[in-house]
């Protein structure tokens, strides 16, 4: 059977040490967010997590959901009573603003026990992570009423919310989407049509479910130019603002899938239902961008939660599964065999994973970070040099976070041999959840062309600028620095590749685009090492820091170093070539007729 | 739905154009293989996979065995009657020595056609799979009664094989296995002991099952030089050869997998079931191994097959899948978005798992036929030759194919973003039946560590020296050749990285043995993309010798040489990278105490 423990040492190293977040104090929420406030919340978020959503998580994928004939669902043994606890910790309004019910913690805070949320149980976490997303573009775009109306309870989680933008013949290319919305003489609209992979659409854990609906009103221009954004309750509100009566949205049917079987994946057919525009008409795509980009960083935090709990797992499994001798002679001669956790090879595949892992909770919590600055802080450069980082760190950390979570459950996995292919083990569950990941919220393609397509060049490159400066600007002030210099100058190699990487799509993605798309996922995957190595540069830092004061925290401080070596000897290099296959543009690519493939 | 088509034209290429096998004809059995006779049977094979195998391999998954309460075995649906047909066609015995009823064929043939078998249902073709194990185990080491009592059913079909390693407590470490052998009277053994992990262990299909089992004999030494192999029948024979009473292996449980549902992975009991020696007394490890490494390039196979019928369907789907434009304008104008396969991201995706499928299939095919030259050659030199090569194929083969054929299932799956994710359009089902590959049969690590602890230092380097110097030469021999160049520069690129990184593990893996361990995964794979480079490089050659003499297959020839330049810009710079982690050595790698992972 799995195991997890949420790593709140690691977590809080992260957030106080490494991004020193009481620095940021001057922020609002941050003062209240002192080291003693945090401790608690972090370990309350690890108790909730490991106690009571742990203990319905392979349970809940070998059951799945059940939809019933008059298109109801019902969620998992257990779903319901853990989500309750959930919503009843105040967990869905931590970063929310306290007139709507929530606490108006950093956002930061919120993305730190997320993780634990999503590796104890992401088919769960989803529901309420809907909302959130839900909640954010409310807020962003919703009239003063409906932020009354529906926010105080999407914040308790007595009412749930979902991001209804799928159609079954559209998907990325939201320009195509055909469900129509009616206007009605009171102001409200008549929505019709179907939407497919709508996850938490349907179920039993909340008195009300949230739509928020992308359709076209009667007239609007084709394209991307006449979409709208709805407020669709499935039970329309009475006077007083309690659900009344069932709205015309049903669940068609539950997809069968390859993971988070606990997550109900509906068909959602809308047949005249009611809804209410949020934001302007027309600009319904503004509106489902603040939720995206929030999905999105939500979406990398599970790339990284499912690999730490994969990762925990297959250390466990390597420390107690005796097999076979060690090179070097037994190393636990009173026993028939060794651990295999004394094999090379395995402890490569561990700290591989740990090494991106422990980087990416730094890469997470910096960009949630970022994101508390470019909305909360009084100075616009300070908001804006923040904002054009976070449009950087969305991309690369949805993209790269995921596709190395996924690699890390399947390494995982592997160091279970044969038992991991097995599903009592609880291992083909973290790679089945973690592949959805690559996919959903802009499969990792698109992460890549939004990253060199649109990021790169917008506002003449000043986002892309900053990102170098900040992390060309660590190395230099650290030049002197004789400890670090090995692990800056790996740094500054990458950078110097992610830079003659991005100057070689200036000088040969205007006139061929192409040649843009050929080199996307390396690149995004280049960027992602960059951060990654930066991560730990900060990290190697602040370690020296922390042993230079006698911190102690002994040997949590030296297994950091040797994480961070590893990443510099084994995964930094990578870099090289990625740049090499992207400056090999897209000629070769291109070649072939379609019809060859 | 998903569909697939074998790659008839690619396999007789690889086989008479790249490999040349009429030039074999000198070895038994290639003399009947003429051209015609190669094309009737890889065209059979052909259909027989697309129209018998593969419509039920989508419903098999789903479906999935059944264990009824009595321990028999349903296999789905469709199963039974595909399995006949497959039985009658005579497919199991193609290169079985026609003394038992086998075609004795080359069995480059049986792997050509193998391939075709995996891709349309893995499941099912798992079952005359292993008994083309058990038949290759008896016909080296069994007795002439064993053979003549039981290869004709074997080959024929009517009796299926499998095979019985792995007990709960031990699977690579099988010294320390605990099924016991009481030697009878009348010279046969009573088995007892529980094994698990037993493909095709119990099902509906054949009259008999023939178990091959490792047991230890009582008073038997520890560790492996205890081990006998003996063979368990289902049903022990009656004085005629026929199947009698039922013998005492039953099956106590299926194990719920990730993949493969359609092939019984059984729990076997055996409780005093008679068992026949096989072999000699404790020398039971060698005559399994004949299996193993059977069943090891069998298993580097399926990663091909599934990797290539994965790209077929990712390939339709992005032809048919419309959604977006192209970034240089629209390539579909009359429709409302461009198929997706315009798009650069999409096809470096699908030329990726082409380079590797095409690689793959001439790699596969290359260490088939040095099997043959292995077993048939009457020159001894030559014999041993082909056996060196083929014991370096075998773990590369194995951990490469897989490893690859994986990832190359994943981002087929990717390219169908969400729906990719659903179980009814079939990918899943790819991603997970692949994921299998890498673990049985030697897991990919202990693939490795064979290839870094054993093969290399074999005979003082022997056949790596053998393999080295092959494709040297190739190298040196077409220096002159200008249209080949690029090919054969970057592939002596790849060779020095491959020759460097041997010549550091001489140098530094002796005296500590943990360095070859930490570079060993990193091994395998930077040789299997130097074996890989290898095959482009014949493949491209054999390309132009055929363009020059004015050769009909215009269009196939020159995708062909697109695939090559792909392969060579892209995937052959990794050697690099591979080569750069190897040298950091294992310092990094062993630092941790286990208790800190």
């Amino acid at each position: 059977m799995p195991v997890y423990k949420a790593p709140v040492e690691d977590t809080l190293f992260v957030l106080k040490d490494v991004l020193g977040i009481e620095k940021f104090n001057n922020l609002p929420g941050f003062a209240d967010a002192t080291g003693d406030m945090v401790d608690a919340i972090v370990g309350e978020a690890a108790k909730l997590a490991e106690e009571v959503l742990f203990p319905v998580n392979l349970s809940g994928d070998q059951e799945g959901c059940t939809r019933h004939d008059d298109g109801s669902v019902t969620t998992p043994k257990g779903f319901k009573e853990a989500y309750q606890t959930y919503r009843e910790g105040g967990w869905i309004g931590l970063s929310v603003p306290e007139e709507f019910g929530g606490q108006g913690l950093p956002y930061v805070l919120h993305t730190a026990v997320g993780e634990y949320m999503s590796s104890a149980n992401m088919a769960l976490t989803m529901y309420p992570g809907l909302t959130s997303g839900a909640i954010a573009a409310i807020l962003v775009h919703g009239s003063d009423e409906q932020k009354s109306t529906y926010l105080p309870k999407m914040v308790e989680g007595t009412w749930t919310g979902t991001m209804n933008l799928t159609e079954p013949h559209c998907g990325t290319d939201l320009g195509m989407l055909r469900t129509k919305a009616a206007p009605q003489p009171d102001g409200s609209y008549k929505i019709s049509g179907q939407k497919i992979f709508i996850s938490a659409g349907e179920h039993d854990m909340s008195e009300n479910i949230i739509h928020l609906v992308l359709a076209r009103i009667e007239g609007a221009p084709e394209g991307t130019k006449g979409i709208s954004l709805f407020i669709v309750p499935k039970f329309i509100l009475n006077a007083d603002g309690t659900p009344g009566t069932r709205n015309g949205v049903s669940c068609g049917a539950i997809e069968h899938k390859m993971g988070i079987h606990g997550n109900a994946t509906c068909v959602l057919n809308y047949d005249e239902a009611t809804g209410y525009l949020i934001g302007a008409e027309n600009k319904g795509l503004a509106a489902m961008f603040v939720m995206m980009n929030e999905a999105r960083l939500g979406v990398g935090l599970q790339g990284l939660a499912i690999s730490e709990t994969a990762y925990q797992n297959a250390a466990n499994y390597a420390r107690e599964r005796i097999q076979g001798r060690a090179l070097t002679g037994p190393k636990a001669p009173d026993k028939k065999a060794d651990p295999i956790i004394v094999h090379a090879d395995i402890r490569r595949a561990l700290l591989q994973m740990r090494a991106i892992n422990e980087a990416g909770r730094a890469f997470s919590l910096y960009s949630a970070l970022q994101s508390d600055i470019a909305h909360r802080s009084a100075d616009p450069a300070e908001r804006q040099k923040a904002d054009d980082i976070l449009s950087i760190m969305t991309p690369v950390l949805k993209g790269v976070m995921t596709d190395r979570g996924f690699e890390n459950a399947v390494a995982a996995q592997q160091v279970y041999g044969g038992h991991g292919y097995i599903e009592e083990h609880g291992m083909s569950q973290y790679v089945r959840d973690a592949r959805i990941a690559m996919i959903y919220e802009g499969a990792n393609g698109v992460q890549a062309m939004d990253l060199v397509g649109r990021k790169l060049a917008a506002n003449g490159g000043r986002a892309v600028m900053a990102v170098f400066k900040e992390i060309g600007d660590f190395c230099e002030e650290n030049r002197a620095d004789e400890r670090l210099a090995p692990f800056t100058k790996a740094l500054k190699k990458g950078l110097n590749d992610l830079q003659a990487a991005t100057m070689w799509f200036m000088q040969n993605a205007m006139a061929k685009p192409d040649n843009a798309g050929a080199g996307a996922t390396d690149y995004m995957h280049l960027f992602g090492l960059v951060i990654q190595g930066y991560m730990w540069g900060r990290t190697v830092k602040a370690v020296h820091a922390l042993q230079d004061a006698g911190d102690s925290r002994t040997e949590f401080l030296a297994n950091k170093l040797v994480t961070a070596r590893f990443f510099m000897e084994r995964l930094m290099p990578e870099t090289a070539l990625r740049k090499a296959r992207i400056e090999t543009g897209c000629d070769t690519v291109m070649a072939l007729d379609a019809a060859a493939f």
